[in-house]
């Protein structure tokens, strides 16, 4: 008889150099590990708190829109979004000391999406991009994938270093290699949940200039700053190199899937053209839903909502730490943002250590996760937005627990 | 005074090698032009009609989402998509004789970007990819943008040549060159409009098997079938090669950007990483909308309206082509999907006189979008999906008179 085709043993597929070359992600495998088991306290996950969203405003929008403008909303869109969503964009913007053009927006399904579309119109193999030590896992991952090397950078509590940046570019030229762009989170940094200092901002524009990198500034998290302020961006100091990316997923909700992009002006008809042949356009109905969110003055009151819990649910975790994390722990202030960074004494691997902390019913992220070269083992990642105080103090007595008896 | 940032003429940035060897979009210069002119005959979007849709219950499923499901629906979701929908997925392959499970399924914000995930995963600079000639722009760009080449394989009424195809393989490894997938249309191509014969298809699957080459079957319009049938794909006799991409924008609506792949065992997780890293995850409210909608079984009638409307437009078009084409003018008799494929005598220069045509008020892609070695010049394809009956006529009649012209 026949095998079956669907259970013979085929010879696995050749993967392109891209792929092959990669590394497989571990914040991946901690949250698939995390979600298998069912309420566990997640501090992994980078997902805001959305139990203070106006659903059912949200949901008569939906209705309306669909009910007057399905055709328009369910029919193919123009690839770099819809004016209205493109001119709130300008208008936040505007927050940041930026001044653009609604035309020069580009609106993506995500701001994960916009930077794989700026690395593919910019990355060649082997150059080097260099980023805060530690870094978003997800953006040094698009980085990988283009084959890019990544170089950290060291960072204090005001952020990058910038002479510790000018020495690196040094170091890379002078080793061959080809310097492409700094990746850099300003505000309430992911991972480390610090703020670049308006100083350094200046420097870092000036250093990428003189030094003919790119800029690639991420800010999903500058309008959730505790104290309602947000910093001046880079981007209006480095206008001519400067891929400025901004996010919906923070300040409202992912379910949208909707980011953009502000590049230099002469690379907005590239990115439009990569961005219609990755994905032909971002959906007309969920940027006609959060044009509709932002038209509603609200948004507003409901983002001061969440940015008082964040920083009540900040507060819950720093108390918890100092009551449970063995001595020698040590862990930043954040003013702002999801994330605070937590350096443990040596004898604890926070590598090895997640696994059994998902079997007692918590999950963080290692450091290694935000590192591109094996560093992080004795640091860690929390998130404090998901979960309730509640469940803060009680993950966090559990990690406490669970270190001190590594140490023991 | 010192110039503004923003009016500095700055040296252009370097584009990385895939972009820089691309060339630029010709559809999406004829939309571009075409959008502009209001009141314009459209032959040339792949827009389907939405004017059946039910968007009064599109509407109540979308309030009631939100309503009862906000938190899960406007949060993050996991990279495969949700499994509602993605069991939907397999229940509507099983029409065309494909045995899947769920969790083999990869949901996508459109089929546009699964063919790009695939081509991340697979292809590397310089490999050939094969195409029908004409194929779809769309594909031949993503591969374009991972510096593939792509040859085209002569097709007939009934689809690809298999015999053709084995022949360019052949003569591609004798010039030294990496045969390495076929891109196919087989259900009512895009843009020829033609049904690969059910004998082709266990060619051509064969073929790529015995020559260790991939399958891209691509399926946007299998169910658009004028006598409601469907054939069997071709995954069916190549699951261990085959990467097959379906897609909801043409049998529903582009505007939710949902489709999916479902790729070789070994393939699966490497692509859910993949789609991790460039998009994070599918909108999970899109996804419970779409999900939604297939739950309730009278998507099947609506199809069927829309079967029969795409045949009544169709006819119009034939009909009018008949009345007011020029002598020596071609087509062909599409039993199903979206397009006509005309071929106009010698002396009428299609990609020349479609901004004339644009200019009086219609618009058509010309072949040569449809060819990546500048072949087409006599050649455009023309979508009966959305323009209404009258206007299918008026249209016709227009670039009747502007190729008639032509000639003389």
């Amino acid at each position: 008889m026949a095998p079956s085709p669907m259970t013979t043993s085929s010879p696995p597929i050749e993967l392109s150099d891209r792929v092959a070359s990669g590394r497989s992600s571990e914040v991946r495998k901690v949250f698939q590990a995390a979600m298998r088991r069912p309420g566990i306290i997640s501090f992994a996950n980078g997902s805001p708190f959305l139990g203070e969203l106006p659903f059912d405003r949200l949901a008569d929008e939906a209705h309306r829109i669909l009910t007057e403008l399905g055709s328009t909303a369910l029919q193919y869109g123009t690839s770099n979004g819809i004016p209205e969503l493109r001119r709130h964009i300008v208008d936040l913007m505007a927050l940041e000391g930026i001044a653009a053009d609604p035309e020069q927006v580009i609106i993506t399904a995500g701001s994960q999406q916009a930077i794989g579309f700026v690395a593919h119109a910019t990355v060649n193999p082997g150059d080097v991009v260099f980023a805060e030590g530690p870094s978003y896992a997800g953006a040094m991952a698009v980085f990988s994938s283009y084959e890019a090397e990544i170089v950290h950078v060291p960072s204090d509590e005001d952020g990058l270093i910038p002479a510790d940046l000018e020495r690196l570019i040094g170091g890379a030229r002078a080793a061959g290699k080809r310097p492409r762009a700094l990746y850099t989170v300003p505000n309430f940094q992911n991972p480390g949940g610090m703020n670049l200092s308006a100083e350094r901002r200046g420097l870092l524009g000036r250093i990428c200039q003189d030094q003919g990198l790119l800029l690639f500034e991420d800010n999903p998290y500058g309008l959730l700053g505790f104290d309602g302020g947000t910093m001046r961006a880079i981007q209006p100091d480095a206008p001519e190199i400067t891929f400025y990316f901004g996010s919906f997923s923070k300040m409202f909700a992912p379910g949208l899937r909707l980011g953009w992009v502000l590049a230099p002006e002469t690379m907005h008809q590239h990115l439009t053209d990569i961005a219609q042949t990755a994905a032909l356009n971002p959906s007309v109905f969920n940027q006609l839903m959060m044009a509709a969110y932002l038209d509603n003055p609200s948004w507003r009151d409901t983002l001061a909502t969440y940015r008082g819990l964040y920083r009540t649910k900040l507060e819950a975790l720093v108390g918890a730490l100092t009551e449970h994390m063995p001595a020698g722990t040590t862990w930043n202030r954040p003013t702002g943002g999801f994330y605070l960074w937590v350096t443990v004494p040596p004898g604890i691997d926070t590598h090895e250590l997640v696994h059994e902390a998902i079997e007692r019913g918590v999950a963080y992220v290692p450091g290694t996760a935000f590192y591109a070269n094996g560093a992080g083992r004795s640091e860690l990642r929390l998130s404090f937005c998901l979960p309730s105080v509640e469940e803060i103090r009680h993950g966090t007595a559990i990690l406490g627990g669970l270190f001190t008896e590594a140490l023991a």
